[in-house]
């Protein structure tokens, strides 16, 4: 027996999605042939609106409603500190931990000379065109910390060192929480070398 | 921030999907903002026939393009033998081996006292009457070999023994290729039971 084509074609669109296997995809179009019509139309509509209702922000590539983005728009937000992430998501991620009340700049990816991805393709140009007109007086990195958004921290930092006068980066060591005797090696090191006076 | 209202609404539909959280969900909808608009689309049409062009077989339940599914359809299927299995998953799992000719019925689920599954939410009632105009000598029972598959089996094989001569239940034994040291209890003693003769 073939499967029906149909079934298949779902199931191959379904699987493009990140995270999302063969036999996965296959699970859900099989969900979504038992659910009711009407909770697809939901899932298919939320999706089409996500498509044509956001975009990204014209000032810091965060996303979008509106031409600038929720944060961009708040005149409360701190002008002067910029922290500089590398999707969305990070935005996401650093905004719930109500630690940060300054603007971002998404740079859309990460440098990767592997896979192709050079400055070009981040938004760095559009970085460092903010400081022409923005006054900003510190740059926080908040890059992952892995090998690659390590090398792209220390281009970035290189970068705008000429521009402001102070560039962080976000601390690196043992997470909250996090056993010492689990930590591999690299974390545990970092930890000791970026110790804090108590 | 609040998240964006298209982008929470995405999210909320993506996780009702089975074996997909919130974490997930949200990564799913990131990565359709990213996505260029074709490729979504692609995706939407295709849940979209995947409902309206897929539906199920008038005759055994199996998915079907048509009225009858295509195993029904097929002159070549043994139609005396009649393979019984829950979801339209497994048949797709069982004409993958090559193993069986025979035609199916799905009966849509399992008997599940603690969730509210009786006899009447299954497609019981269908595969009795299917005995009154078609010739069967075999019913298979290819449930799952969980406590629930046990159960609905015995209650169908009880059901089924005054209507056909022959009733059987796919084997339970050591998966191919599997290590007997590693195998539960219940499965090496049923594999003991079910020896057979060299």
């Amino acid at each position: 027996m073939q499967i029906a084509e149909p079934l298949l074609k779902a199931i191959e669109e379904l699987s493009k999605l990140p995270g999302i296997g063969r036999k996965t995809a296959q699970r859900l179009a099989l969900f979504m042939l038992k659910t009711n019509d009407e909770d697809v139309q939901k899932l298919v509509n939320a999706l089409l609106e996500l498509k044509t209702k956001i975009h990204f922000c014209s000032k810091c590539y965060n996303l979008a409603v509106d031409d600038l983005c929720e944060i961009c728009q708040n005149p409360k937000r701190d002008q002067g500190i910029l922290c500089v992430v590398e999707e969305a998501s990070d935005v996401i991620a650093i905004e719930k931990t109500n630690e940060f009340n300054g603007l971002y700049h998404v740079i859309g990816g990460i440098l990767s000379p592997l896979s192709g991805v050079g400055p070009e393709d981040l938004r760095i140009k559009e970085l460092i065109r903010r400081f022409e007109y923005e006054t900003i007086n510190e740059v926080i990195l908040a890059l992952n910390a892995d090998t690659e958004g390590e090398t792209t921290s220390l281009y970035l930092a290189r970068l705008i060192k000429p521009l402001v006068s102070k560039v962080t980066r976000i601390a690196r060591g043992l997470p909250i929480g996090g056993d010492l005797e689990f930590a591999d090696e690299a974390t545990i090191g970092r930890a000791m070398l970026s110790r804090n006076l108590l």
